[in-house]
């Protein structure tokens, strides 16, 4: 009961700074999110102090090295998030753009304009960088923020919090502009998902468990950052060069990442000339290939039957299902039922069967000719992200400052009233 | 078990039907909508039929007269759906349009197309007129619906589903593309609330109690048509006749809609030269007042007191609370506190606080100068609507076919890898 009516608190202190922050001029929120950088590097030595907590419980606990190595900060770490703070500082402010405008016929002037959305929970696992990033971008974007990451992190993340937090006290912000669930009980986010009263927004990021748990749970509107089983789809049209390039590179360059390939589709036409030559130069980076019969006849020995499942599946790892299909149909259609919607890639030179592929691929980055890696906020232009959305509402593919907004209509008349 | 798996069904048949949808020509779509336009017209005797029925039943059920009226359809009526499906047949579409596009350092060709959300559930009550509107707007903006009409209009939904449907047989458009829940076990709407895996959407249209429902239980998002709890703040500075025309029209010219005033507060220089003529005309119309101490004193007898609860009432009704305010500020703070974000109105002279007024208040529409009245799809030039949104995310306010739509980045590349 005690929790309930703290995070209530939380959630209506949020509330009402977000009322505050979404009109905040622009150069405000970057001189403070300058501010906010600073504070960052000259809070080195206790955030690195904390992190060190969380590192010895996480070793004590057995957790493994990549995890640890999730949750590990450093001197160049913590630079990082500082220059990504500066870096949000230096994009463009969302609010108070206008989308459109027009007048109807009986004289009103409709103005379609960004606002921010109001507030966000962000609930994410153990990477104390993305404290940071999200006050940042939540900041820039004129919304107040409730952060609840995982318990592993929690000593760095509240050092962090509060390295920022005295930016927001020292510029007398409201006091609900930023916050931090800080308790290890997990009922907290029970909770917190059930204040749609307040709360606008969640952001989940994270495994797959999360994302289901939160989905399952909140009454309040969640834009998921869910799995990415990426497609690169080979032609018969396409150019092999080009095509042992980009496969190689969707798959090993960053394993990790949810825009790395995970299975790979071959036209049959295409097959005999590709396979070999791609095959062989998966096997000498390690890759682990787990193909459909064709590709286990033209790739001989060491090459494991892949199942239904396998194609399923997000390895975040050195693994690759492959498999030939008959035509471009066929590849669309094992894309749209296999995949997660996330980022698929055509490699061809025909110009008409690109065109099919990225109409009917139902995915959130459809690509042609390049690698599906590009994925990303960054890479997109778009200065920072706070994540990739495989929702199709609201926002979709990577968000950044303006995925975080809405609109509202401010209409301007001269008395008219309804007949 | 039986009900799970036939409503699973039609979830998957829906989502393979979208597919196609999504890639129909605009004109295809066009004559396609004039067909079932037409089809309307020739099935009226079977539909005026099943709505008998269902009008009997409800009157041996002893449902309230407002209830019945909604329910009941007569030639005008059915020729009004036939009408709104040509309308929706003329309006531009939305599909493939080019949101916007640009070049990035890799060299990448980045397009954001508008593309269809996919499923689309609707979950309504007994108005049967929702269920062609749905149908028209849903199939132009490439989509599949899947409807839950409530169960007191079950045979003419069934009647209107069974004409419409005869034109996509006949176009030999996929079976899945058009469905109808067609029992009345309450069970199907939990059974289809869960059904993420296919549906990518689902709109509730209809009370609290329903959208309530719909929220707890869905783990797919859910865009709310919500109530509107509007207000019309008289500043200081208002031409009063303007004040008094508007006012007027947004309480008594439609109480029962989701745009009425249902609050109206009134600056207090401007109180004592404003409220006794205003109530007046109120009280004439039939309106009654519920209003502060200093309403009540100003307007004498008849004036009920207006309890806190009063500004968080959605009437539907020719009832009003009334609050005489110390400032601009003091109306923005009520309206975020006690509205519901839908449609908020300023009349004033004075552009500074019009300005502050449509900066600051957190509504879907925000007006100077103009009666709340105005939310409409068609008011604001879209052609039609689906509904008018209270959420904040993915769409707010008037929804029309843009709003049935999501986004895809389309990418052409030339061999890029990331590096």
């Amino acid at each position: 009961m005690e929790l309930k009516k703290q995070i209530t608190q939380i959630a209506k202190n949020a509330l009402s700074a977000s009322r505050v922050l979404a009109n905040l001029t622009a150069s405000d929120k970057n001189r403070i999110l300058e501010e906010m950088s600073a504070s960052l590097q000259n809070n080195k030595e206790q955030i690195l102090k904390a992190n060190k907590k969380d590192i010895a419980l996480a070793k004590a606990s057995r957790l493994s090295a990549a995890f640890i190595d999730r949750l590990a900060l450093n001197e160049q770490r913590i630079e990082d998030m500082a220059k990504c703070l500066l870096a949000v500082s230096r994009l463009a402010d969302p609010v108070g753009a206008e989308i459109k405008a027009w007048q109807v016929s009986s004289g009103l002037q409709i103005h379609k304009v960004r606002v921010p959305i109001g507030v966000i929970a962000i609930i994410y696992e153990s990477r104390p960088n993305v404290t940071a990033d999200c006050i940042g971008l939540a900041f820039k974007s004129g919304n107040s923020v409730i952060l609840r990451g995982g318990s592993e992190a929690l000593h760095s993340n509240l050092a962090i919090f509060e390295a920022l937090n005295e930016i927001f006290k020292k510029n007398k912000l409201p006091q609900g502009s930023i916050n931090i669930i800080a308790t290890k009980n997990r009922q907290a986010v029970n909770i917190l998902l059930k204040l749609n009263a307040y709360i606008d927004l969640v952001i989940p990021r994270g495994g797959e468990g999360l994302i289901k748990k939160v989905v399952a749970l909140s009454r309040i509107p969640v834009i998921k950052h869910y799995k990415g089983i990426c497609h690169v789809y080979v032609d018969d049209d396409a150019d092999l060069n080009m095509a042992e390039k980009i496969c190689f590179n969707a798959k090993v360059q960053r394993p990790g990442v949810c825009n790395a390939m995970e299975s790979m589709l071959v036209h049959r036409d295409a097959a005999i000339r590709f396979l070999p030559g791609m095959l062989k130069k998966f096997k000498e980076a390690g890759v682990e290939i787990r193909g459909c019969p064709l590709t286990q006849q033209i790739g001989k020995e060491g090459i494991k039957k892949a199942k239904d499942a396998d194609y399923r599946t997000e390895y975040s790892d050195l693994i690759l299902a492959v498999k030939v299909v008959a035509s471009l149909d066929e590849a669309i259609t094992h894309i749209n039922e296999y995949g997660s919607h996330h980022s698929d890639s055509i490699i061809t030179d025909d110009e008409k069967n690109a065109r099919e592929f990225l109409k009917k691929v139902d995915s959130a980055c459809v690509y042609v000719n390049a690698s599906t890696r590009f994925t990303d906020g960054n890479q997109f232009g778009m200065g920072a992200e706070i994540g990739i959305s495989t929702d199709k509402l609201h926002a979709r593919g990577p968000m950044a400052l303006e995925e975080l907004t809405t609109y509202k209509y401010a209409v301007w008349g001269s008395g008219q009233v309804r007949e």
